[in-house]
């Protein structure tokens, strides 16, 4: 195999960095990426794979945080003139942009590889010390921005399309190409996992850009990932005038205040680790008038699933409470949920197989501590309880800036490399299916003794 | 009856000194005069007097606030021993330790005086410059004192009710003496009235000593006393060891400090004059523990009742959703209330009269301000609800420090001036019932328009 | 003078209400008023009035809440293209947007008369029962509008000033109107009062439309107007990923909601009203971040003087000290003032009887209470410390809905009624000077006895 | 030795229990142990033992939260008859309660235990379940109980005394008994670690009974212990009226309710377990005024010292902050501190070796995990810095209840097993230094990286 991917990438490499820039000149919230998916089941339905989109892929009642019809249709309408693009993008206006691309070569097993490709609400650097505005590939959208890198995935996971469909690969049974939306606040993995695109995957390996680690560095195991609730409150008050009849206002800003200092107040957690932020405000409409509103964005996440929930439960108590204390209406909704699981002791073999042939990838590191949230394991879960085996891992990157950064960006380099470990990865994976799987430890509540 | 008076008062006048230093000397809280009221009890049924006491007076289902078995107990047994004492101390085995004492002279208006008798919980300076103390009539109660001079009332009830039953005294109709136990709090008053003691009366004079006038001084009208509820709310919690396991505890003391700030930050009301007060807090065992307990003291007031009730109705919903967002159980007593009641012009003109002729008075002044709360409007209200007229006046006295201190003390001076005071009172009322009352203003909320 | 009277405003009443209705097509928000103050001062200039502008009449270092240079720029360009505009509009380059215009008839009293001009940052009705909109004079301006009737003073104004240069009208002395800017937020008169434009004033008389009053009512003071500050905090903390690093955040969205809380609480002041909002609080950028950045937008009111600069002084210290707690930084900035001032007896009679006998008002209330705040106080202060006479009075109108709501509208019958009641005031005023002046009592903080 | 030592347990242990007995009997508080340690002095001192006392042993500037001159008067008032414990009593007038008694046999290493001696404010149940109560050792002094088992240890420490001096017990070296006080509240063991007791010691060995294991059940290391800050907070506010002049007041209470909301609301410290509490409150005077003082009791704990640091130095900006905002005064003392150290493997060795071999211990664990603090560890530190080897190990015992509990008893056949184990373990120490030290992990503060 090596030397026909040797010429392919020398060959095919400069296409996928134009592709990446491409993705990200054209940035895309989650379950709006409608020209990034349908630009890629196009090629991927050209390579020959079995394109499924839409409500085929995703189960839209398991849609958290769906942006409004019109943030939808704007993308749509981005989109309607290209005959290439249009029959793809019809199928995803309920924004579910989520693609499964399939390729069969006879018997063995079901190599699912993840790939997401939504970009962030983040107004991306204009200095010409950022790159891609000094060569011309920033985000064209203003205030949205790849500040993650899922450009970079989506470039990889075509990349690998390419070389699987390409008859030098080596590889046999299924290989199943899921490309995921909204990443981002915890979306897209979920109602892709409830509609089963991995149910009978025997592999599924998903990855991330960057993380901290550097071009040359690979992590065959993302471990201490927190599950996570993402909310959003809105407290409904009444307004008055703040100098001539106050008493009959109801102050929603006061519940908000109050809310956040109590939900920031919860007790820590004995035997995991636990997080809570507030990180938006938003209360009143004028310096003499009683509030009347007053929204809040925060986020719950913990160790352990046991964790997260208690601490949820506590924080919906809390807003509950404070909506009350000041006779306010309430409406909470969850707008995202990540999840924790294992990575397989199999399936990280695997990769530190595949890192460690592979040129250019000079370190591999067994572990590596996560801190941010991932729904990924939504998806990983699934094929675990299939029996299968999955891991999430890191292909290191240089990045100019920490991610979600307005100068976040990445060591295009880093593309190949990505293209190079996949394939190999599923080469050795899809030699067949795991024996025995041996899970790293799952975070679980302790017995608390006596202290 | 002026030069009959002036004898009177000459010979008696120390005596009158001498029971309130007794009356000083043991001092007994609200609901627990035994002493006092039996004391008082005994003179008056000497003086030929008709005397009630007990549940014939107050009626025990109207009183708050009242104090364990055992505070009431330990009065009981402290006049055991005196003969003279124990049947009326028998009759206030409940805490009912009001009085009522009538006098009657043929046909007439019925005449009503009110006094209160009980003292505070307050150590009484023991220094030197402190007279109480230099001259030996301190408390003997640790923790208790006279400091709001009710000691000076009881005295000059005394006072009066010996020159009413003086043959040289000109009233006629029926004279009643109230005394009434448990101002303190705002507790005493309301039983009484609704025992009915002063349903039938014509006329109701309720005094106060002191409150910032000088000796010489009257005034004949008190206004402005504000509405008020004293509440009693008990947070409970759950405790768990604050490093052990945090999140098994249920946190009272966040739960009371959530309480105390958002009762603070209630509104103004438009159109009446508001207060608010936590005044005690008092929560949790041990720095190590989470908090399982949390004891709140607090008070609402309000110029008029609708906004009285108004700040009860919103601090009750913000205890019992601090409650519930701590998800803590809570108990809300009302421990006493207050209320405010016009005065009669009728009234106050017998007053001003009085005062005017009463030697020794050299001001008088028609209006004045108190900033506490009374619950002799209950009386009060009931009298004006009758057809009658009320009025709470003020008797200047010089003090040594002001109201509640510790270093409380008033001009004796003050008692023997009460007494002429209410006896030219007595003399002008019972000449006949008030003809047609004109009330002073009752504060209403307002009608708010716009602004 | 009543039948020229009758003859002009029966000649010029539609005028006025065109000239209302291009007011409220493009309304212009405090300093920003260039096409309005601009279209009256040509206009006035024409009329024969002296007219000054700019920093002549507004000492630049007394304005508050200046915005922006770009959003005052923007209006100069407005108007860059109208010959008869631009030399007026020049000297407003820095907001100073008031006028004096200025006309002689020998000797006799300085009579001021003052308008102020300012919109709203509010979204107009677009529904075609609001008539604006269904008329066709609706605002051009997205998200301003003159909701609070000023576009009405302005035309009473203008109205007034066509009369007063007109020959058949009966006044003397010097007559000198003040059209102000930005009285909505309280910034505009205090620039024109220090730049001394009434010091010499022997009347000042200010009026507002509506609050509360029908068509055909006057009332000749408005009272219990608040002294008011109008602040802006921003909190500058430290952001951090709320996962991976919480303890290196600076959380300012727990300033804001700590100092709301207790400047909220600030406690109630004896003797005067006081007022308190935090009507506005944004903090924070996405959920999964310290919040490094919190906006308050607050105001406090005193019935007096020392009671506002009280709660004041406590609100700057509570400011201040929730941004230690959260270890940011601080910024607050004063954005407008209010103030209070005693209507005199000399001027409130003259407006008595100016009403009295003015066609069509029906009903001339003595005193009428005013909830909100209201900047022409520090005009009134500095003509009264020059031992002139002030009042500011009401002029009824029926109303649509409630001043500052989206649907705000007058009744514009009452712009004839004001332009005949302003010619009835001149003309007794111009008669001569008050001759000793009675105040208004001018709350002041009482000394406060024992209580 | 087994032998010997078998008699030698069979003859003394009903005498220790009884020792154990008298101390429950009179149980004292840190730093007035004076009976327990002059009794333990006294009998050492017979035993052959170089006994020091007081300040020899104490470091006076170094001790925290010390009684009241009057409270440790008492104590030394309740042994001045006893002319045994005369003396030793006198070196300990200023709390200086600490022991620390010698015996040598020759060249050798230096072996210290340390046992810990004070009781703690718990009124002990009186109810015949309750053994103490029923066999007529409960505690005779109201509100002092034994509830964590110190007497027990005191009880152990002059069993292993005895059996070191005896001519059968086969040891060599130096073996240096630690008797200290005040470990509840982090107090007694910082104060003897200054005065540099064990700076040469070879070995340390301390140890607790009970703590979830059962009789016969030996840990060898007790591991996660919190570094721990205990701190009490005081406000000092102002009083006023709560409804005559609320504006003088400064309010404590509310200063002490945000700074425990924002104290619990302080962010969670990556990669270091922390904990807050605010264990107790207490605020106000009376309901009707405003509170001028608020006692604040709280801790801080956290995994490493920098976590631990980290917190106590946010705690005290926010208890300043939440001063400033209410503008009152603060003091803020420190009343304790607890550490953690490291378990050396060269000592748990020989720990596990001694349980392995004792008699009546059926289950040695190697490492057990300890939620609340210790003070030993300050002990640990200066042994492990002179390059000595220090353990803290646990002896399993039946309890009737929880440690701190009213109804705490342990199984009194520990304080045998114990003698015991600590006869072993002294055995094996005395054989030779350790030669090189392994250390069990200490938790550090992360480099943490990109997240």
């Amino acid at each position: 195999m090596s030397e026909a991917l040797d010429r392919f990438v020398a060959e095919r490499e400069q296409d996928w960095v134009l592709q990446r820039r491409a993705f990200h000149r054209e940035p895309e919230l989650g379950f709006t990426e409608v020209r990034t998916a349908a630009t890629l089941a196009a090629r991927l339905a050209e390579l020959g794979f079995e394109v499924r989109a839409g409500e085929a892929v995703m189960r839209p009642e398991a849609m958290l945080g769906v942006p409004s019809a019109d943030q939808i249709r704007e993308r749509l309408a981005a989109v309607r003139a290209e005959e290439r693009l249009r029959p793809w993008a019809q199928a995803m206006d309920a924004g579910c942009t989520g693609l499964v691309a399939e390729l069969r070569r006879g018997a063995g097993p079901v190599t699912a590889l993840r790939f997401d490709i939504d970009a962030l609400p983040v107004r991306e650097c204009a200095e010409s010390d950022h790159r891609p505005a000094r060569e011309g590939f920033a985000s064209t959208r203003p205030g949205l921005m790849h500040s993650c890198g899922h450009d970079g995935h989506a470039a990889i996971g075509l990349g690998v399309a390419e070389w699987l469909a390409h008859p030098g690969s080596g590889w046999r049974g299924t290989v199943r190409l899921v490309f995921q939306p909204a990443e981002e606040g915890g979306r897209g993995a979920f109602p892709m996992a409830e509609a089963g695109v991995v149910d009978d995957a025997d592999w599924l390996f998903a990855a991330h850009l960057g993380c901290g680690l550097a071009t040359g560095e690979v992590a065959a195991a993302g471990v201490e990932m927190l599950w996570s609730t993402k909310l959003d409150a809105v407290f409904h008050g009444r307004a008055a005038h703040a100098a001539g009849n106050p008493q009959d206002g109801r102050n929603a800003l006061l519940a908000g205040a109050t809310a956040s200092l109590n939900l920031h107040a919860l007790p820590r957690y004995q035997g995991a680790t636990t997080r809570f932020n507030v990180g938006r405000m938003d209360a009143g409409t004028g310096r003499n008038v009683i509030p009347d509103r007053c929204h809040l964005q925060l986020e719950v996440r913990g160790e352990t699933e046991a964790a997260a929930a208690w601490l949820e439960d506590r924080a919906r108590e809390i807003l509950d409470a404070a909506a009350r204390m000041h006779a306010c209406g309430l409406e909470v909704e969850v707008m995202g949920r990540t999840a924790s699981a294992p990575c397989d002791s199999a399936a990280t073999a695997i990769v530190s197989a595949a890192a460690t042939d592979t040129p250019g990838i000079h370190r591999v590191i067994p572990e590596y501590s996560i801190g941010g949230g991932e729904d990924a394991p939504y998806l990983m879960r699934r094929v675990q309880a299939g029996g299968g085996a999955a891991t999430y891992f890191l292909i290191g990157s240089d990045l100019a800036d920490c991610h979600h950064s307005v100068r976040f960006d990445f060591d295009e380099r880093s593309i190949a490399l990505g293209v190079r470990l996949f394939a190999s990865i599923v080469e050795r994976a899809s030699a067949g299916p795991p024996t025995r799987v041996h899970r790293g430890p799952t975070p679980q509540d302790p017995d608390v003794g006596a202290a």
